[in-house]
């Protein structure tokens, strides 16, 4: 369903076509300040237009917070809730695919899911989405500043751009993300380890498809003895590893050195270069999808990663807050 | 916490060394006819001790089944528990790692969690607790089955096994997974899109570090035009592609054909070679792991890749069968 | 937190005196038609200012619904995300109570709880939060209409309005629903028995201090022999019963029988008649609660109980909608 | 499904006449000593067969703990699973009703909804289940009780049970609890609302038919003047209230002063009293139930009352324990 985490829930809701996308947070701590410029930075940096890689759709992404803040913007402790109006919508752009499926897109396996096709642009499927998740991304950010935690991701260029912009393609990428600053016993042991949650976390992302963390697939090829982390203690009396194989997770939970993650995307396969298909009704036609589209998706995925690897951390940090106030 | 699945919900339980491992599998339907047979096969594909490059301990691994089951051997529909008793426990093994945390392993980790350090082979995070996982999607598989739905995975060498062998040493290595038969319409498209439920179960199996599906991380360094699945109506009027870069889903959501991805699993760093550590005042310390190993835990990951798949997607038809039902 | 249901799931924000109340609604089946006017009926039946007995607070209360329907008001099967602005805000009012815990409220609970005191009209706890529940509730009886079930309330007058009308006071009363049309076997059978559900539900109204099904606590004073439902077999092969001590449901599952229930509320503690309490740095102080008050808050629960019931209902269907799917 | 909680989960599983009832309480903070003794003293009390007025049948329920406890009787924080074996299985009792329904049981409810009648003694509907729900709430109690949180219940008759016993008939009945030492701000204010989630927990207790707290129903004829708690400032600086009409919760949240409730019982309808019946094919039948039963059953239910209170309150403490920690 359309909900993500346990103890720090984002609930998001929107066609990119419709009205307004939106989300509610739930769980956040109260308290906390929110400078609304700061989250302006982030939904910005997410922001189509701003460069010859990304779609040239210029919407003005401004969230109109609902609840959660105090009148002098700190959280309540209640539910945030926001929305973003959907303003620019070029439906004409959408005409030539009119009851078309676009290949490796969700349109087919919308429609067999839903029985309905009047997803134009996407419907839930569209990077739209995402809006909501860097506007809650951003609420959180400013908790875990707070606590000293750093979330920041960069794109990692691993195709040509360049010739991909001129011939009207698109291209793949690779997107690297490392938490600095989380506290040593975040992740739980089973089923909700902290790789485990970031891996689900990056995989909901438009595109992605791979994740690895600490020395990921490489490790596969490795010897035991070849890629042990030796802890010690450091001067302050803190446990410290030699190395970071393990990226900052060890059994699923943190060990207080940097978490380090990739995640690699395809490219979009929305791109304006004559490809067969078919109808709804099974027929086989030639389309050439228009609307606006990103020469390379993963540019624009880094403060989506940022975002999704937050509400992951804060989730943790919560279910994890139970052994603070119970070791007493 | 212990818990997996939304509909389809294994609840495990078990320390390596305590008296049994064990499980609650809640939302079986009713009247699947669960042969014993086939689910004891998988569980010795699991079990150690079956050939040079897997841990020599042997453990009798047959599911005591308590509660789901008519005399007869059908699903009732109501929860299946399960345990398994651990026999074959020899802590003194374990003696040389009494407080001291082993490098790469969950030990200093957990022991900062949960402020305890009494687990002798791991507690929770031990590679045992897959016997519980197994008992389960071999339920599941039997389910699925009759759906005309097969999971299948195989062992990928990536590493030179023999050479570890030799010296004590370990290797890491991949599993490739497939699953045929799948319906079209499987999988959330938000957060619970069907590749980020797998990422997230197969990263929940011990050692893993990588996930990728379809073209996977091939697809960063794609162009968007060579990678289009093109649709086609076959000769039964059914939906099909002309390639599979898609890896089966699109959108989140399975488009019918076979579902593909790979998991990639690093070497256990438990080998009886020599390392520095820490105990648990913070010493240094030089510690040599005894205990039994894995040359290579990947081969005997391959059963539980299978096992949490056929996890997922059980969950996965469960969840969408809310359409099925309201579509009249 | 602030989600209701789990296959049917409401997830709602707003404080009172902030801008806006709101929520989304996931989970709905798609192809519902939603008819705007009918769901205005149930907002306008919630809605103060429409009598005697009720607050006198003007608020047009109208959903701006911003995702979920198509065009010509069929749901889509995506989350519907809705608000309900609040415009009739007079914070004066509050003014005499700023600091000051007013009894029975949840003024003190909530800012021992939260360290927060910047609740003007109650935040989270005002009885404005069920506008959203209304407009949900509204939803899902346009789905449940169409297969047949029908959910209606009444007001059940337990006290003399008329008298508490006259000295500024207010006055309890108690509502009672009646759940017609509903499938043998919605509700599971252990903890989330339809009747369990239900009585959450209701309890989460404000106000509300006790809930009855069936015979209820009249049955704590019977003999078995005395009401025991005799099942027969209509003539159409329907099995029905001659009685309906059950209230509907057996073992926590729908019998086929009308479900009926009752709710007792507990007047408004908000009250224009002075009363002793403490501020916030717990000094003694008098007040005299100003804003506008329902003389009985019963009166408006109808529309409440229906919404909570509607919402409960829907949820459990979708639950049991995985025998129906497998049944094949 | 057979999960109840968030925070802290007890998942469980058994039929009554399969080998054994059985669950896992998820979710225990670590290092709280497990009295053996206190918890069978909980599960004697809970047992039949110690009066006339409760059933003869004699079972040794003794749970086997097979994780989630160190060999000293502490908690490790892991899942705590447990078992207790069914011994004294005579399906002989239940000849009579083989393929007829029992009026006012789960008999045909369950059939309907599973397609499977195969549950002597009720399968899951049975209140054999509670054994592991007084298992489980033995384990909270000594939890809580280190906080200085005490659960009790009492029985309180209504009915006459001297009579019923000689015809061998049942009676209903009714039982109060009453929570002390509970600290201010559990419960959460809209949909978990305390009194909401103790209501839920005590309908899913079988033959549970009302709950009513503090005033309760009698609140639906007071009037608001008549029933504020005031609250005050006692000599330790702790806020106090001169009354407890509210029961110890405010707008969903504990007030810090005694929590109390009561809940409402049926008579068992399977006394061995003939009474007109169908069978699986529709057909009229006379049966009359043999088996053993209760004179009244709300004598048992006191230790389960107990029971669901503490996982109640035990999951809304961890639920709250998300404040305690980010306050800093």
């Amino acid at each position: 369903m359309n909900t993500f985490g346990q103890y720090l829930r984002l609930t998001t809701f929107g066609e990119s076509h419709g009205p307004a996308m939106g989300g509610v947070l739930d769980g956040m701590p109260s308290r906390v300040f929110v400078d609304r410029d700061l989250m302006q930075r982030d939904l910005d940096r997410r922001s189509p237009g701003k460069g010859g890689t990304v779609s040239p759709r210029k919407e003005p992404d401004i969230p109109e917070i609902l609840s959660g803040l105090s009148s002098d913007g700190y959280t309540l402790g209640t539910p945030v809730g926001f929305i973003i109006r959907n303003r620019d919508v070029r439906s004409g752009d959408y005409k030539d695919i009119e009851n078309r499926f676009r290949p490796n897109h969700a349109d087919y396996t919308y429609y067999a899911k839903y029985g309905v096709h009047d997803f134009r642009g996407g419907g839930r499927s569209s990077a739209r989405e995402t809006v909501s998740w860097v506007t809650a991304g951003a609420i959180v950010r400013q908790w875990l500043d707070g606590m000293g935690i750093e979330v920041s991701a960069r794109f990692v260029e691993t195709a040509d751009i360049r010739q991909a912009s001129c011939t009207g393609d698109s291209v793949g990428g690779a997107v690297e993300c490392v938490v600095t600053g989380l506290p040593v016993g975040i992740g739980e042991p089973v089923f909700d380890k902290l790789h485990s949650r970031l891996a689900a976390a990056m995989m909901s992302i438009n595109a992605a498809k791979a994740f690895e963390y600490g020395d990921g697939m490489e490790s596969s090829k490795q010897f035991g003895s070849q890629c042990r982390d030796i802890p010690y203690v450091d001067e302050d009396g803190k446990v410290r590893f030699r190395s970071n194989h393990s990226g900052g997770i060890q059994g699923g939970i943190s060990n207080g050195m940097p978490v380090n993650f990739k995640v690699y995307f395809k490219p979009t396969p929305t791109i304006p270069i004559e490809v067969e298909s078919i109808d709804k009704d099974g027929n086989s036609v030639v389309i050439k999808p228009g609307g606006r589209h990103d020469v390379c998706v993963a540019v624009r995925a880094v403060p989506v990663v940022e975002a999704m690897t937050l509400l992951t951390i804060g989730d943790l940090i919560l279910a994890n807050s139970r052994f603070d106030s119970h070791s007493a």
